[in-house]
């Protein structure tokens, strides 16, 4: 488990591997992993390797394979693998002598770069360099170059390549075999069709070589074969000389917006063209637009520089920002955000709460109409939501756990890991029982609407989603006769090491919020009636109105104890068992309690998966006192294991809040490491999606210190000792600010400056019209 | 290419790999595999490697992926794999230092032994031995053994090891998820399904340790996955000390004839008690067990004893021997033997005519119950015959050219490899029009009848097969009004070289046969009309055979050519263009003539595929004279490329008729070393079922000039110059015969002399009671 990472030669913008581990592919693969939102492709190498898991998604491409199993986005057909056999030998870096070897993502660019000095089980030295670039300019296309230059012999070269439509979801088959067919013995095609869904994916692959910069053609082989077309050349290549391979693909999909109802032959032909077009412009141009798109999209809009002396923490922003972007399908609304984004097979490219608490900030201050149409994809999957609420007898809109397709409501799959002690899976109770989403998705309306002023938003989608997600709650609050109250009864709240308990205070509170905030926004509509007026009826709003209002003041909300502040997780969380937990904690490894307990055995000692009271403050942080808050950190925090990804970030930002300046920072450098770390395991199954989100939060929130405090803004910075400066961007009500703050000043910037944004620093408020400077 | 196989210290009985060859890994998965009929396991190494093939198939569970496919042979989970980590270093032959390495296939016991010295990068010693067998007595039994020793180091192991779902071929995944459990935290069970044909396979699994030899139990750590269970082990073994580990497995299916009605949770606690006691057992006595029925069933009752100098043709027809009974399902009358028997992909696990042509003869001489099994399975297929038929217009039982199911007909794929001129995948055009099967199958019913005077089969299967395929025969043939003949037309003969042709001489000639074949016993069974009389009114026989009568005699049946005796292998061959072969007669690869030529081009050429008019000669041996023969043999042999391992033996034996001994012994070499020889590729989709056949064709037909003419035994050896003497069994009509040949003498034993034999040699009747001994 050693790390073979380096990021001593980062510059800030370089994550580098020096060694080459087979025992722990998964990691670069996902890490370096490359993508632009519609497409994304893990990082594996041009050869294969056993272990490896070769992973090219796109993204709202959903599949069912059977009635056992949940719709899940396909893993397509792989057009990144190149075999190459340098001299008879197959090329594997498990053989021969590996000299020089880096894998290097440039987060700049976009660029994955491969480099190999090799010497053969004969003693023949071949120098490799592999580029590759998923274009963020043309989202369907892919562009690899590999120049071989052989250094003390000739060299016979025999490059194997093509589309292998044999790719499985470990060991599931979402694709038809397909046609295949080469054009000019050039040209590479292979249709693959989603079993269940039918979604026509239409790849396009072409292999072009250089002799000495000087474009060559080299003997050719075509083949095809069950699942897969490839063709084999060979090259001569006397020593010192240079071969460079170029093989350029690129991806279509009958589900492409520009596709529907396009005939499956014309988009055929027009993707045929299109790989024409950009195999012509070659490598380095496509390689160099998609660099230029990364500037400007990304880098120059949105920078954020941290001054430290430690070079990973600017590192590790950076790469929470690229993969923020590879994740995120901005073409389309249809679509959401995967908890492994599109790097991996984890959680099936579903979306969860994730997105709007954990992601959804970021874009919200930085890009809000990417914002906004991630609200709009789960305002798209109201049809879904229905349906859940109404077959759990709810009424109203009851989002799923777990997200893929528009309308097929849940798709949390019911079946985890082994149960230690039964020798039977676990099952997830997720699907079931965890309902805060549906308040989280509320929450995340509003706070988009705090912070971007988007009125249109609101009157489209906005009121919709918060009226149709309060009547879920409304119908969902359980009456008890013993206390005349009304209960929310048998959930999972945010810490999943807790099944089935009552009165989970996280979800008492934001379903509380999520009524509250109705009936406020109720009101605010009856004054324009009839511009609602089909809304209006078809939430039926005024019985539902009513029912609101006789309940919202007879909801349970656990309060502080009177004595020692503590609020109760959950109904019982406070009378289980407590055990020395410091064997769990801060381990390397996540779940290593479940070496010594089974869940049912972990859901009755006070310890806790992840945040849960303490992401109800900080969602809702003026809901109860400093003192409050303070005993509530100082009980729950040792009873945390962090072992989810998100966990950390929230737990930083309050650190910050708690004053613990300390542990504030570790537990930042923590969350950058949740995927860069050491951990080589971790991210087998994908990036973290979220976690991406909370790296910028850490930041932003916690050591920036901004806020939206009830629809004001509030920016308190508290940078950790070691950073000399931050600076970074965000959008306040369409006002572009930037912020810089380094130990003695801060200076907002209104860059745009069409109107005054309106600022509290400690607790005071600012008007800004261009500019605010002040010393801290 | 280069094959590292050695047969120098064969014995007669061990095939012998002396180095790993990691580009090469198909050819031992195949030849090597084992098997009991009921299940076949490519003999994949325990450790994983890129471009292996894993490969488990159980006959007769076929599955249909989707609409797009037909039904195959799935490739269900693995139970092979044992990953180590020794000292922290995964095992694989690609790293490290090979010391000592040998991986062998014992034909007598059916045991697989890999024996390997390993240097890790550290230069730590283990000695490693890997033994497996698949149980020839208790047909759902799998058990492997393998024992470590440190030699230079202690050592700390990990050997990680389950039941693996994620299996495909080539992609297609046929299984549902399924049920995972482990009992006991011992012992893993997984529960596959076909997700069409809806078989529930269930799979157990259990591993066990001994250090020195003493029992003892290791830290275990379990786990639960998509698709998988498996458990990893840890172990601490100081230097010199060794650990042995064994792994016994087990699968079943509902589709057991056993298990036919049996509730699935009955079956799976069945084979998990089935389990704990071929544990109990133990590697050793499963292994003895199998040897001793290996013994019992094959080597001591078929016995074939080569004198020769070279011993690898010894091994060869031990070899054919040893396939011959891995890849037949004597266990289940609804089943088939697949053209790659359970060893691989190819053919997808589907029936041809090389069951009836080339497999049968070895087992209705030496073993008529399976015979007449495999017959009878063709008679359950009549339901899809009649369909096959119907779907064409055509009246009786039309068989498929490719058959897997009783009831589905034709299975033949439609799309074959790439045409390098359209770049279009080829179509395949058998399924369509490769006719000639169904005439097989009734020579194969008629042979086994003369062969074993099994009057009970006729009775209730062979005259129905009979009739029902001249009903065929006689709906198929097309009258001109130009010769006033019937001709059969738009063909594919054995040759598959040829598409489209008409009148191909073997398919006419069969086709007559079989239809006077048909009137023959019409005319026998006339006077137990009553007894036959379902029969008669279900295949409406007496009108059918008012067609058959006006038909018969005009049937085009191709004469030898006036002047050149030449017989038109079709229409037209005799018109086409001749090229130059040379460049692809006797290549060490198969098909070289595509790298120069497309189907349709070849199509227009003088060269065959494989024996087309000869296997007409070596089916129907006294319809031409012996100078017509001599001038097919010498016009078609230099035009046929041998490009199907149909073909060798059949030259073989016609070349020892032709009196052409060096090129009938150098075929039968040739013919030994289809998959046997250094060809390293030409069995990766499977051994050749068919070339078993031929094998032991060539060595008692060819050489020990057995053959059933006219329902008369005729024995005519004709021993290659190098050997010594040839002995064989076979039975004749329920006597068993044991047959010796050397240079001088011929001796021929009836073993059971129940009553006497007559046996033809040179043309003159010996009537043998217990014993016939002549010179030579």
């Amino acid at each position: 488990m050693e790390s073979t990472l380096n990021y001593n030669k980062a510059k800030d913008w370089i994550i580098e591997e020096n060694e080459f581990d087979h025992s722990n592919l998964g990691k670069c693969e996902a890490i370096m992993c490359l993508g632009n939102g519609y497409l994304g492709i893990r990082s594996s190498a041009e050869e294969s390797y056993t272990g490896e898991t070769r992973g090219y998604y796109i993204a709202g491409t959903f599949n069912k394979l059977d009635q056992y199993e949940v719709s899940e986005l396909p893993n397509i057909a792989d057009i990144i693998n190149i075999e190459l056999e340098l001299n008879e030998n197959s090329f594997s870096l498990e053989k021969g002598k590996i000299k020089e070897y880096s894998k290097s993502l440039n987060l700049k660019t976009g660029e994955l770069h491969r480099h190999v000095l090799w010497e053969s089980m004969q003693g023949e030295l071949f120098l490799l360099d592999f580029y590759r670039t998923v274009s963020l300019k043309d989202m369907h296309l892919v562009a690899q170059k590999l120049v071989i230059v052989p250094v003390n012999c000739d060299a016979k070269i025999k490059i194997t390549s093509g589309i292998n439509g044999r790719m499985t979801n470990s060991g599931s088959q979402h694709m038809t075999d397909g046609e295949k067919r080469f054009y000019d013995r050039k040209y590479m095609q292979l249709v693959q069709a989603t079993s269940e869904s039918g979604i026509d994916i239409i790849h396009n692959t072409t292999l072009s070589f250089k002799l000495n910069q000087k474009k060559t053609e080299l003997n050719s082989n075509i083949a095809i074969d069950r699942r897969r077309i490839f063709c084999a050349y060979d090259a001569v290549l006397p020593k010192n000389n240079s071969l460079t391979i170029e093989k350029i693909s690129n991806v279509y999909t009958s589900r492409d917006i520009q596709n529907q109802g396009v005939p499956l032959k014309t988009i055929q032909e027009r993707s045929l063209e299109a790989l024409k077009a950009s195999a012509m412009a070659g490598y380095d141009q496509i390689a160099s637009v998609s660099a230029k798109e990364w500037e400007d999209k990304v880098w120059d809009t949105n920078p954020i520089i941290i001054d430290s002396e430690d070079e990973y923490e600017q590192l590790a922003v950076r790469f929470a920002q690229y993969h923020l972007t590879v994740m995120t399908p901005i073409h389309d609304k249809r679509m959401g955000i995967g908890a492994k984004g599109l790097s991996g097979e984890g959680y099936k490219g579903h979306t969860f709460w994730d997105t709007e608490i954990f992601i959804l900030p970021y874009f919200i201050f930085t890009e809000p109409e990417i914002a906004k149409n991630l609200l709009i994809y789960r305002y798209l999957t109201l049809e879904g939501a229905h349906k859940k609420a109404n077959s759990n007898n709810y009424k109203g809109a009851q989002f799923p756990w777990e997200s893929a397709w528009l309308d097929d409501g849940e798709v949390t799959p019911v079946w985890g890991p082994v149960d230690i002690v039964t020798g039977l899976p676990t099952k997830i109770w997720s699907g079931f029982i965890e309902q805060h989403v549906t308040a989280d998705i509320a929450y995340a309306v509003w706070q988009y609407y705090m912070i971007t002023d988007d009125q249109e938003f609101m009157d489209c989608y906005g009121y919709e989603l918060i009226f149709d997600t309060a009547k879920f709650w409304s119908s969902r609050l359980e009456y008890s006769q013993e206390d005349k109250l009304y209960h929310i009864n048998d959930v999972v709240g945010p810490d999943e090491y807790k099944e089935h308990v009552d009165d989970n205070a996280f979800t008492n509170y934001l379903a509380y919020w999520n009524i509250k905030k109705a009936i406020e926004y109720y009101g605010q509509l009856q004054e324009e009636r009839t511009r609602f007026k089909d809304l209006f009826t078809r939430l039926d709003l005024n019985n539902t109105y009513t029912e609101w209002i006789d309940r919202i003041d007879k909801v349970y909300l656990p309060t502080p104890g009177k004595q020692d502040f503590i609020i109760a997780q959950d109904k019982s969380y406070l009378t289980l068992k407590d055990i020395d937990l410091t064997k769990y904690k801060r381990q390397k490894q996540v779940g290593t309690i479940f070496n010594d307990y089974n869940l049912e055995q972990v859901n009755n000692i006070q310890v806790s998966k992840q945040a849960d009271v303490m992401i109800l403050f900080f969602l809702m942080e003026d809901l109860f006192s400093h003192d409050v808050k303070k005993a509530n950190w100082n009980y729950y925090e040792p009873r945390t294991l962090h072992d989810s990804s998100l966990s950390l970030s929230t737990h930083c930002v309050l650190a910050n809040d708690m004053c613990d300046y300390e542990l504030a920072y570790e537990l930042f450098k923590r969350a950058c490491s949740i995927d860069l770390g050491p951990n080589m395991k971790s991210s087998n199954e994908g990036i973290h999606s979220a976690s991406m989100g909370g790296i910028w939060q850490s930041v932003v929130y916690g050591f920036g210190g901004v806020r939206m405090m009830n629809g004001q803004l509030r920016i308190e910075p508290k940078l950790p000792e070691s950073w000399n400066s931050l600076q970074f961007s965000i959008k306040w009500k369409g006002q572009s600010l930037q912020v810089f703050v380094d130990k003695r000043k801060l200076l907002i910037k209104n860059c745009t400056a069409t109107k005054k944004v309106e600022v509290y620093v400690n607790n005071k408020a600012y008007s800004i019209d261009t500019e605010l400077k002040m010393k801290l």
